[in-house]
């Protein structure tokens, strides 16, 4: 285990963030509002634009999320050669195309020109981090700090260790991203799709399947789940739900009644559907027929809005968690 | 089609509520705060106590909804002889034990004393409706008006109508929980596990499925969920979530991209867990360990209490609907 340096979070004055799509421009108006200079790295020649643009979207949710948006692009520069872009930073967050030799080039890279403290982070859904090490020389360097879209926004970061990463790099991680005001969560496997990607194709496969079959539209699904689970998993997740629900004795005599019917009664009958021509048609009609009144853009900003306030109920935007700037 | 007379929601003074279990204790809480008096069935000796005593456990969650609690019971009573209980009621909301038989046996007694104009409407969370009404002489009149426990508090009741169901009971059923304060959502299809517990199934199979294999713990998972899909599912639904997930091109986008990326890379490896000896063990034992700091009633009030303070956020709680006492 190589004994890298664990910065404390106060030592993060400088970002690197590869690529300026829509997660790196996110993670870049993060950073920003905490005080931490941001310079993007993306060959795209108009990425000045596409990334000023990007914040001043997101500077609203930002500030009423608590954080501080005042010259918020004070900090921010772009460079566009990979090994200049992180040759000064505490953390490097690199947010690429999902392809496996891409991010190997990216890394080689960057672990040859970034300073030897940095904190190394890819924000991969899909390739992982034991995968993109195999072509660096200190693979306990690299790991995923994979966030939930849009990162400036959901708590979660899936932090997901390779094979090789150290557990130095593992507590750094944890603790930078927990003093940005995320929820760190360390996963003890590397699984495809890591965890909350998973949980959500397990349900999308179900409603997918009772909308193809006409037991819901999609605009009904979306308001049973707002209405029941959505709202109860917002507080509890679902094994607290059910250690609640199944009375005094809890989770083991849920499983032991209501988990064993589920075994033998409903994992047994649910769907396997296929994005066929007819779903794919029916899903498209009805996704227009429910979303048709706004832009993307606008039905993005209205459900952020109510999804601060819900944060603010709970006490939980990163506002209010102990700031580290 | 009978023509069942369909009165306006104002025009309910009175309801039957058979079986005084968790459930039927919910609803009573419901219908007394909302000013519609309450006559209890149920055999057990002992019902007047334990529905008086799980009356004062949810009356401060009651309160805390907007609803009135002020003698709460006053309009509170109880009849052990189900013909005569249901004589006077304007509904009829039956939370029995989910046997056929049973449930055959109440619904024609039920449909030989209650007045002509009655709504009646089962609890089941498992048996159609259809099924149900075989044994009735008028198989229109009965319809499952399934919710989400419990019913004081989640705003979801399911209503699935049987092959008989008439449209006006469908209608009567409708108005009648929406005046309640509630989100009634009507099913086109009856399908095993309707459609809340079906999507609940599908996410909790990968959920054992992850804890079985050691990718989290029970009480990661649960951080993972609260922290990401569902605080966005409380606001959002699965297709509308990744109908602004897909950037611009929205719902069809997303589908031709991660959708069949999904269907071809995420379905065939989500997991097909089973409750043998091993994984229960380890169910339990997280159990504990997540779970130990408090009784299942103090984990359940304090969950109330926070998914009180979303409902109060979005502006959803029951109170803040028209009331219609």
């Amino acid at each position: 285990m190589t004994p890298t340096p664990e910065p404390a979070p106060d030592s993060y004055k400088r970002a690197a963030i590869i690529g300026g799509g829509v997660i790196g421009v996110s993670w870049a108006g993060l950073f920003l509002a905490r005080g931490i200079d941001v310079v993007i790295n993306d060959p795209r020649g108009d990425i000045e634009d596409l990334v000023r643009a990007g914040l001043e979207e997101i500077t609203p949710a930002l500030a009423e999320l608590g954080l501080s948006t005042e010259n918020l692009t004070a900090g921010l520069s772009f460079e566009a050669d990979l090994a200049a872009a992180v040759a000064g930073a505490d953390i490097v967050q690199e947010n690429g195309p999902e392809r496996l030799e891409l991010k190997q080039r990216i890394w080689q890279t960057v672990e040859q020109n970034a300073p030897a403290h940095a904190l190394l982070a890819t924000s991969t859904s899909s390739i992982p981090a034991t995968a993109i090490a195999k072509a660096m020389t200190r693979p306990e360097r690299l790991i995923v700090g994979h966030p939930f879209n849009p990162p400036h926004l959901v708590p979660l970061v899936e932090i997901v260790p390779g094979e090789k990463t150290s557990e130095e790099t593992v507590r750094q991680a944890t603790a930078f991203y927990a003093a940005l005001g995320k929820k760190p969560q360390v996963l003890r496997k590397e699984v495809p799709g890591f965890v909350a990607n998973r949980l959500q194709s397990a349900i999308f496969r179900e409603c997918v399947y009772l909308v193809a079959q006409g037991v819901v539209t999609e605009q009904e699904l979306d308001d049973i789940v707002t209405s029941s689970i959505g709202l109860r998993w917002a507080v509890a997740g679902p094994f607290r739900t059910f250690h609640l629900g199944g009375g005094p004795g809890g989770l083991p005599h849920f499983i032991e009644h209501l988990g064993r019917a589920m075994e033998a009664g409903m994992w047994p009958v649910l769907g396997s559907p296929t994005f066929d021509d007819t779903t794919v048609a029916t899903l498209i009609d009805q996704a227009n027929a429910a979303f048709g009144d706004g832009t993307v853009e606008e039905l993005a900003a209205e459900r952020d809005r109510a999804q601060i306030a819900l944060m603010r109920a709970l006490g939980e935007t990163p506002g209010s968690a102990t700031s580290h700037g």
